[in-house]
């Protein structure tokens, strides 16, 4: 098995059989490999969560949000619980982008009703110089949930029910978080150390790009059948500093992740940067498959300039419709998905590679979603995506 | 007096003439208007406010933030306060973003350490039903500050120190406030409204937008010098729903703004929304002189998109640092503002327009800002734009 980098030559055609043959519903790796789907396939950021009346249920008997997403057996059961619901395309891994940090040894805690909490923030010289990439074993108990979550999903014929996406932060979204200790408002911690110590900041994220790697690595070895970065804040810095200090690590990620997984599968990668629709062109130079994108940019010109044409290289996009829609009636919610749909446009369809599009919201689900406004987001996805492709392809 | 609507004709040179000869410094309005200035102009969002001790001690004696916003004789003394200190190319107005619900009878107020919050906001039919364009007796005291401040910085000369900005929130962002009742960080209400009732928010915006027009007219009848729509959360709104319910109700407000003050000067309109760097082209088509830009924008690529040429039609474009650049200490302050200008590249020399800068930051100034780092950035902004200037003009 060689290794295979996206960015030169592509997977050969016995390497995507394998990869899709492992899968019931492989809609998602394709479209992730701009290959044509019947439908336009889709999965929710933060699909287990909060707004889930069965996952606050397990979160309780778990006590705490470290203790479900520390505990296999609880993150195997929340993983699920989205697609007993819905017939999602893909499952993502329930964790929390913050493992990594907290496995330095920065102590993360959930307070109720609060964002995530470092006990040992990152704010001067000293902390900066004791950061390291942490023992893998300290995140055994993700590689763990991965594992049960793949066997969670096998089916009777053996093969997958749908991909299994594992993930991580990016190594600026986590500098944010480890250096301002919490979220913010207005990142005056992480900007303050970014423009007067530039170097601390080369180094907590040097440090974060080789841990964010070897994360993946080792999600991706456990069962991960695509793996997403998420740059949360990459859209919080300034032209120029986004580049330097956010694409600039997501690319030293990308450059050491595995293209392969344990049977030889290819891997798919997504890389996520909120508010980072002006860096489309620069993103699109990624050694990465899939581009997510925040309902800020139009779909259609986003195609245009980084999804590339039948035959030719590009990038896979995924997004984008704000999870605010979800509070409208369903009407108005299949209105809005057709809108979203119809600006990406008639994805590629027939033999070989072209523009696809995996839908999803442009950031989390809110916790306040009422759960049957997503049966009909779904139901709308499915549907609007399949009239378009019946309507191209009508004599 | 023949109004002059600069999306057609410009303006002639004697009205040019006219409204410059009123000005000690005419920089800003020449920058605005895209003539050549020998330095790029600067003026900071927020300039007056709590990083001054001596605003903190003028408020302390007003009692609140309203206490001192509505009386003219606090409202001046905090207006002037930033030129005492630094070398600043013109005044802004010192009030709030949200005297117009205020006005229309939401209650407005300002708990010590929390943000606005209205103690009426709007949520259900009964409340859009009743909204309406307040009488603008109610925002005297706005005008009043107006007169009060142009009166001290009139020069023993008979001419204005500096030129006074007007302004307000725009449309879309005064509902923002009015339907959440404070800032958010989902935007969940005014969003449920958008998506569920759009008929509710466009009666919102339209009575908003109306408002606001009659609220600069007075502004500019008082003797605003320009005027400045803030669409602090334009950014926040979909590709689509922005055009909509953004974009479309600060262009109704640019149709009824007057073109001309009391002494027949032309008035500067400049409009900015923070995160609105992806829509600078249909931004571009405001009937505006100016496109306030965050830090996120590119300043060539954004001069290349909408700055025009020589001789041609184009706006003048106002921004962009990261305010948390006045965190690092003044050596990198002055590296940064170099990065800034140059990123924009040598202004329009000569006669005639041209691409024109305004300095300024890319969002309003940090409260925890050190006044001494304000110093450095402002002596910056004047010596390397002058270099420029200099260095253009060598042989």
């Amino acid at each position: 098995m060689t290794p295979t980098n996206p960015m030169s030559p592509m997977p050969t055609p016995q390497a995507l059989t394998s990869t899709f043959a492992a899968l019931q519903n492989d809609t998602f790796l394709r479209a992730c490999l701009r290959q044509a789907t019947p439908y336009t396939p889709l999965w929710l950021m933060r699909q287990a969560g909060r707004y889930l009346p069965e996952y606050r249920s397990t979160r309780a008997q778990a006590g705490s949000f470290m203790g479900l997403a520390t505990n296999r057996d609880y993150a195997t059961e929340v993983t699920l619980q989205p697609l007993e619901r819905y017939p999602l395309d893909a499952a993502i891994l329930f964790s929390d982008i913050l493992t990594v940090p907290d496995a330095m040894g920065l102590g993360l805690s959930f307070a109720m009703g609060e964002g995530p909490r470092f006990a040992h923030p990152v704010r001067d010289e000293a902390a900066v110089a004791k950061l390291e990439v942490p023992d893998m074993d300290k995140l055994r108990y993700v590689f763990d949930a991965v594992g049960s979550i793949r066997s969670a999903l096998q089916q009777p014929d053996g093969r997958s029910r749908v991909p299994l996406i594992g993930f991580s932060g990016s190594p600026w979204t986590l500098a944010c978080y480890m250096v301002e200790g919490a979220g913010s408002d207005d990142y005056r911690l992480v900007k303050t150390m970014l423009y007067a110590r530039p170097d601390l900041m080369h180094r907590i994220l040097t440090v974060n790009a080789d841990a964010v790697a070897a994360y993946l690595n080792a999600q991706i070895d456990a069962g991960a059948q695509a793996v997403m970065v998420f740059d949360s804040w990459g859209g919080v810095l300034a032209d120029g500093a986004f580049q330097t200090f956010s694409l600039a690590y997501t690319a030293r990620v990308l450059a050491q992740l595995k293209r392969h997984g344990p049977q030889g599968q290819i891997i798919p990668r997504i890389v996520f940067t909120k508010g980072g629709g002006l860096w489309l062109q620069e993103m699109a130079t990624l050694d990465c498959e899939v581009l997510g994108l925040d309902w800020t940019v139009n779909l259609g010109a986003a195609r245009k300039a980084v999804g590339g044409s039948t035959g030719a290289p590009g990038k896979a996009l995924q997004g984008n419709i704000d999870p605010n829609v979800l509070f409208a009636p369903p009407d108005q919610i299949a209105s809005e998905v057709a809108r979203v749909l119809d600006s990406f446009g008639a994805p590629h369809q027939g033999a070989g590679v072209g523009p696809t599009h995996i839908f999803n919201l442009g950031h989390g689900i809110s916790q306040y979603t009422p759960p049957e406004h997503v049966a009909a987001l779904v139901d709308a996805v499915h549907a609007h995506s399949r009239a378009m492709r019946t309507e191209k392809t009508k004599p």
